[in-house]
């Protein structure tokens, strides 16, 4: 299955900007869309790197460039893919580059999802869209405000059966500081494996900080 | 298969005291308490209340009153439980009372990979353990800190298998003001249904608040 992983080049991450400067943003993100990349091949799809501009960086895998904001972007690659008729639409998948937890069996499970269901969504927390897959031909995006809530009404305007992926793997796109600690939570009870992001981020002096409610980030 | 659902009566939802009072967050962490047990009966398990005092609610299963703290209350019945040798040793669950998103899709995916592993384990956001599943006569619990990490550790110390449930919905214990959204989203996803919680979260005013980044709740 071709899966888009679309990235942002230009100010990647400027939630995290209370705890990362810009150029550590912009390394971070890179580390996060390599793990995200890599999930996607051990799940058998073929990543394609949708980017608002060059990526300095060998991504083994074609990149688009496409300036233009997410859901224009995301749209329009769909219009070249699935305007095809509805019985022999090829599925193709859409996957955000902060998923840095997304593990191959949670994309494999959702790709699965793709192929029953007209459009599988597996909904972000605070109601974002982390990741899709749709072989209706109308369907469209819109990334504004709670998308989740807005694909699931497009679907349901144009008639397309829906399945929802329910994982916190791919329900954490890490957007917010808070969400740091869950990439190092889960990088540390697999035993310190946990990809690029996870390393870069303890590289970068980041632990866990276990002393409140919920465990959050601290740095050295 | 018997699942605990412990549950504080004292001072229930205290992080939530920004945007609930007292009473208001009592009769919330009730309506919670029975959207999980509704969900693990239909996941066809045998709900069992372990609450620090006396219900004042028909709750429609047993009732269990142990003061202690969560801790001690879940270790004594995992005592009284899971003591045989590990050849015939029976799983239980325990399922927080504050997963007021978990269906029963989710519970049953848990129920049936502690059937195959001797600690099935449902991560919270935040490192947590919102809910496992254990046969294995060793296996107790220690919910201070990052509790996820702990229970991995101590699986580990004592030689049981250990399966991760991937669920967003399990992962999402409802604590702090921002999960009230998660459970008005999934709510409103699915067309008003929602169960309980989010009944009451509407009833009293509360509604999606899509201005910002994530989306988060108001009230009237």
């Amino acid at each position: 299955m071709e899966v888009l992983v679309p990235f942002s080049t230009d100010r990647p991450k400027s939630r995290l900007s209370a705890v990362l400067d810009p150029d550590e943003r912009k390394a971070f993100a890179r580390a996060m869309l390599r793990d995200v990349l890599d999930a996607v091949r051990a799940a058998d799809g073929d990543p394609r790197v949708l980017a608002t501009g060059p990526v300095e960086a060998d991504l083994a895998c074609p990149v688009d460039v496409d300036e233009r904001p997410l859901t224009d972007a995301v749209n329009a690659a769909l219009d070249a893919r699935v305007d095809d008729s509805p019985e022999d639409a090829t599925p193709v998948a859409v996957v955000m580059a902060d998923l840095a937890l997304a593990t191959p069996e949670a994309l494999r499970e959702l790709f699965a999802a793709g192929r029953e269901a007209d459009v599988a969504i597996a909904p972000g927390r605070g109601g974002g869209t982390n990741a899709f897959v749709a072989s209706h031909p109308a369907f469209r995006v819109d990334y504004h405000g709670a998308s989740y809530l807005d694909h699931r009404r497009i679907a349901a305007e144009v008639g397309a059966s829906v399945a929802v992926v329910d994982s916190h793997r791919l329900a954490t796109d890490v957007d917010e500081p808070a969400d740091l600690a869950e990439l190092l939570i889960h990088a540390e009870a697999d035993e310190g494996s946990g990809g690029r992001a996870a390393r870069w981020l303890r590289d970068a002096g980041f632990a866990l900080d276990a002393t409140e409610g919920r465990v959050g980030v601290e740095r050295e």
